[in-house]
């Protein structure tokens, strides 16, 4: 090995981890090391920031569990988990925009028939998303599954509550021939991100707002099309300029109309007054098995 | 807010995060943000090796507690520990170069008289460490705490093992009036970083050699003088050359001379062989109070 020196360090290190067997690991972990080395260099790292940031990677690593992550929170007040949608979503300007899949996305939601209320037993204002499913021609796309979530008006997810049986403002819903489906659930409202942890006190140090507007997720995986995860906001809601994850897209932003009791998008009837967003979601035309995303 | 896109993301989250109240952490945050950023943009980051790391991420500050910080190892294997050491430590070129200060120092080792061995009861080929330490103008100090501590013969530190009530290999020598210090320990031995988490697992994608040569871990902080942590190294071990943490430097590689039985370097007598290494640490002039690192 050549002498180790402020000037050769990073050379060397780049030399040692270019030997990683995959030439993909190799790209990725000898960008890291030069990616790493010229921060420190450029901020003249100290040892006691150095030792700091050792102490919050591990608060970070230590607070996360199967009901929180907050390296991915950590990513997403960086703008780095938005950064990384990007890249991976290049879509036609007609087709609906990616957001972040956030943290609290759960695998396995029941099957939801046209109209059902996922928010069934949790208090809010009653909300039908209705719309349709599109091909980026305008074709209307049947059996499509819409796999949606949102937190309740406290704005807890389901995923931060204790494990229960039943899917609480979760479901997955399906095109119908004519490429409409039909969500019924509850008004979201703003939240602020958990402020308890390593990136609490982060946020903290800075004039940074650290919530975000309300809105609902969308996840859209059909064979034939790129994945799709999004947001759909509701549009003059609090906090859509300054979204702490980076998250919001003008084509998201949806008027969330007031109707009074009576006939529903559902087909039924409701006795109180109700919101009303429509959305058409236009699918990017991509891999063949909805494997890719 | 402006509209979120590739182009103006990295942008909006730096000027986001110029809020924070400190100038310091503004810098630090936003060179952070921009270098971040810059990496995924030149690798093309996936979706999938970005969800890769942040489990990467969360399972080494899961790993990682008060007897392991699996962090600085990852700091230390990728050369940016070393990095941080040469920025901070830039000696006069007859001064006593820094090394890595590691993961496995324990504050507060007991004070150590003249020749006290530190290896009291556990096995292996006695070693006395001698020398003086001295100005950078060659002037010997008096009274120079050394807090010295190393592995056993099997690369395992007190700090790796459940606690006890006694210093394990550990302990604070001072040097007498003429400058000189003498400690007795065994030889140390080369071994391997643990290899049984995350870092393990990402070294084990390469060719990295994972073991460190023998060493011996001083730490020096005297008044007047910058705070000196560095290693003794024993000429001829293996792995002098392929040091997985960067930390060798050719002038703290010495000599371990064999030495009959008789006459000791504590001015006592020792019934069996032992090694002999001689050091001089030369001070660094700086920080009047000893706290500046």
């Amino acid at each position: 090995m050549a002498v180790v020196t402020e000037g050769t360090i990073t050379d060397l290190a780049v030399q040692r981890w270019s030997t990683a067997h995959s030439p993909r690991q190799a790209e990725l972990m000898t960008a890291l090391v030069r990616h790493l080395h010229a921060y420190a260099r450029e901020v003249g790292l100290t040892e006691e920031e150095w030792a700091a940031a050792v102490e919050w990677l591990t608060a970070t690593g230590r607070v996360s569990d199967d009901k929180r992550q907050e390296f991915i929170l950590a990513s997403d007040v960086l703008g780095l988990s938005m950064l990384v949608v990007q890249l991976n979503h290049r879509f036609a300007a007609d087709a609906t925009p990616a957001t972040v899949l956030g943290p609290f996305h759960i695998d396995g939601s029941p099957a939801a028939p046209f109209g059902h209320d996922m928010s069934d037993g949790v208090a809010g204002t009653p909300l039908f998303v209705t719309g349709r499913v599109l091909d980026l021609d305008g074709t209307p796309l049947p059996d499509v599954v819409l796999d949606v979530w949102q937190a309740d008006a406290d704005g807890t997810y389901e995923a931060q509550l204790p494990q229960t049986d039943e899917a609480r403002l979760r479901a997955k819903y399906r095109t119908r021939a004519d490429g409409t489906y039909c969500v019924r659930t509850i008004a979201p409202r703003g939240y602020a991100i958990p402020m308890d942890g390593p990136v609490g006190d982060l946020i903290r140090t800075t004039d940074i707002s650290y919530y975000r507007p309300a809105h609902i997720h969308f996840l859209i995986d059909h064979p034939g099309h790129e994945k799709l995860i999004t947001h759909l906001f509701r549009q003059g809601s609090e906090f859509l300029d300054s979204d702490v994850v980076f998250g919001t897209k003008g084509e998201l932003i949806v008027p969330f109309a007031e109707e009074p009791a009576g006939a529903s998008p559902d087909g039924g009837t409701l006795d109180e007054p109700y919101l009303h967003a429509e959305f058409d979601f236009v699918l990017q035309p991509g891999a063949a098995d909805g494997e890719r995303s």
